[in-house]
């Protein structure tokens, strides 16, 4: 998950069609029974379990990242999906070799970290300079660090909405930029995450313009504790951090998508899924494989029903979305003219917590349907919260085009323990929280595609959001 | 902590000294007030703090096995001991460069193992051949493991006693030879562990004579699921393994020992100890950081009385207990002839969990002595319970020689989540469980040096136990 996430106007959609949308009474029975049939299903479960053992870690541009988009192609038709196609994604690669640092002189013990994204290589020694928040190393003189490592530690607090990755990311998205100003020869973070594992957090940063990069990287919360503490004893200490990584050229993924044809008006769409890349350290179970499965999973058992929705429900399996939405931008480039066609969408990537609140970003003269939707939720502990939420990362660039977005938010609880370490391993995933997820996915798809009227989605003249 | 835990002959102590112990009350109004101010009190922490800060990860025979001997002398000084003194341990050592597996093939993917203590180096290529117990591999006839690596995949209970470890340990110590029994080219096991996170239990394995070691290693948890989903797939699964260790020739380390002199019998002695090795991947908090500071800081407290105790209290910080109790034998073999002047012995080497339970290995005339004792112990949560526990590991040997022990049983059922891990660091110890654990230990030490009589100790002709 990137932590930029656009809240579209709606305001602009509420100027459009005037009709009232609505959902018949038997697609809200349909959609009860497909509700539960799927919490005792299965299947998302079993899709994950295949994507996360027989491709495992998938980072965008490794090896694995072509081994993903073939297994996906091929899921999709085991699913019985009418459609299944690919659609091309580059973008720059980056590659991780090896990571090492260790504490040098009197204290010497090794440490674990992780290179950020985006991160170059190099081998650096210094004294620690330690800050307890990003502000006092962006207001460093320029120069005072010459020769020296930054280092940021501040612990991130556990939300179920996830809101301490706002300050954590930040750290890593800016600290190495004001690492540089000030002249360090490198940057160390605790890492944006809430466990107490030797198992630190990668995840992208991005220097600014101008700006020669340096070596960057995420102690576990353990080591930055630990380098806090030697710090603190008063006398200076000096760190080797020896990163093997690097930018190195260009790679050519795909956006994978599979359909299930609506009954009668098989051009229109609902959109829902995950992205298919992963970080390279775990298998990418909660980040994102969930997603995926959640999405192809719901999409399989619309597809099991006796009677097709109105509309096509689109599974989307975004490439590279770890790095900078690679994958939702190039998806918004191609489609981007088509919003009308797109019903609404929906993104999966926020771990496989259970869904607890459901929302969109639908005009006043949907929210009655939003509200047949909210109500067939409900059974599953979902509760209604209009205002609150906003598209997923990849639906992102599409929705700040005007395509109407639905949120089906998750406890995220523990994401953050996990989120981007190598502990991101299927035996995270709770099966009876992913087939509730499945569910819901499932039910919106299924009723979005089937209401008569619209959920606002209208073109807007927006440029697609950097990061 | 070695599994191999000794039950001491009680009917052979009973034979001696006829004379009841007992304490008398102004002691045990003593002891209250020192138990309350400890459980207040932060030395502990404070001592544990500093190994595993300064120190940090001390592997015997390392170059921080050094470090760690120096520091522990420096800090009985600081702390005021009356007497500092190291006595030499001489064991071979092993060392570990590098580990490293991955999954080849279709499904090509790293795994996270680490080297058990003893392996040799090596690098292997081989299909998997998973076992669900470790008979299964006993059982596996000559040579029919030929050109493969041998997989045992057994979960470890979880357990407040531990008593899941002994199966794990089993399959630790004895895996490796029943492999190359049926000529696997290498061992890997699930961790003996009861964690779920990437971060691998190492600990010793020993080879049986006669057999020509093969690299044998741990794979973390979420790693041993993932490989036997891989191998039920059905077809082949190949893992290389890469291991980069072994042993190196001798080492001479120290136990080293502080006094605090008693005041009418400073020749007869209470021990209490902790060992200061530690694995490597660790910084060695909960084992045994924690037993070393519980010791040192319930000898401080003990000095800091109005009136010190009787008898000398002697605290004990073992070199090498992990690859062999080497400095329990060093200790023994030294000591062993004393066995008259040792009052009574306790190790702490179960982590820094709250003591729940209270037994001694006394014969029946000391038992009310030890009741007494239980009654100050009583109010920390320490129930009394006769017949059950036995000495440390390192006080094993002495207590086979005849030297009675007593057992403060810790609270274990976290233990195994970060026992011979990467995650063995400060943040896991909860700095009011360790002030109970200095509590209890310096009533415990307090009280038997100052009783009137004795607690059995006396000759046996045993053979030290190997393992």
């Amino acid at each position: 998950m990137l932590a930029a996430v656009l809240a579209t106007s709606i305001a602009a959609a509420q100027a459009a069609s005037p009709a009232t949308t609505t959902i018949p009474q038997a697609s809200l029975q349909h959609a009860a029974q497909l509700r539960d049939k799927a919490v005792a299903d299965d299947t998302g479960y079993k899709i994950v379990e295949s994507l996360t053992t027989e491709v495992g870690p998938r980072m965008a541009g490794s090896e694995a990242d072509a081994r993903a988009v073939a297994w996906a192609v091929a899921k999709f038709k085991a699913l019985g999906y009418d459609k299944v196609w690919t659609e091309p994604v580059t973008f720059p690669k980056w590659e991780r070799k090896s990571e090492h640092a260790q504490v040098l002189g009197d204290h010497a013990q090794p440490l674990t970290l992780t290179a950020l994204g985006g991160s170059p290589g190099g081998t650096v020694e210094g004294e620690v300079v330690r800050f307890a928040d990003l502000k006092s190393l962006q207001e460093a003189p320029a120069g005072s660090l010459k020769g020296k490592i930054a280092f940021i530690d501040v612990p991130m607090e556990r939300a179920k909405d996830g809101s301490g990755y706002g300050m954590g990311s930040q750290i890593r998205g800016r600290g190495p930029s004001a690492a540089v100003k000030a002249g360090a020869s490198a940057y160390l973070m605790r890492s944006a995450g809430t466990d107490s594992h030797r198992n630190p957090h990668t995840g992208i940063t991005r220097f600014e313009d101008g700006l020669t990069p340096i070596p960057s990287a995420a102690l576990s919360a353990p080591d930055a504790g630990q380098l806090s503490r030697l710090v603190a004893l008063g006398k200076p200490i000096r760190v080797r951090v020896a990163l093997d990584c690097g930018w190195t050229g260009e790679y050519t993924s795909q956006n994978v998508i599979g359909e299930i044809r609506g009954r009668t008006k098989p051009d229109e769409v609902v959109v829902i899924g995950g992205h298919l890349d992963s970080w390279d350290l775990g298998t990418g179970a909660i980040d994102d494989g969930a997603g995926v499965a959640i999405a192809m999973g719901a999409g399989k058992l619309i597809r099991d029903m006796k009677q097709r929705p109105a509309r096509t429900i689109r599974v989307v399996a975004f490439a590279n979305e770890e790095q900078g939405l690679h994958g939702g931008r190039a998806y918004a480039l191609k489609h981007g003219a088509d919003v009308r066609k797109h019903q609404i969408a929906a993104e999966s990537d926020f771990g496989a917590g259970r869904i607890y609140a459901f929302s969109t970003g639908a005009p006043e003269r949907a929210l009655g349907a939003v509200k047949q939707i909210a109500d067939v939720l409900a059974p599953l502990g979902i509760a209604y919260t209009p205002g609150e939420g906003g598209p997923g990362p990849d639906i992102s660039p599409m929705a700040a085009g005007g395509l109407a977005w639905a949120a089906l938010r998750q406890d995220g609880t523990d994401y953050f323990d996990y989120h981007h370490t190598p502990d991101d391993t299927l035996d995270k995933i709770d099966p009876k929280a992913l087939a509730q997820n499945v569910a819901a996915y499932a039910v919106f798809a299924y009723l979005a595609a089937d209401a008569q009227g619209d959920f606002g989605s209208e073109p807007k003249q927006v440029t697609p959001p950097r990061e």
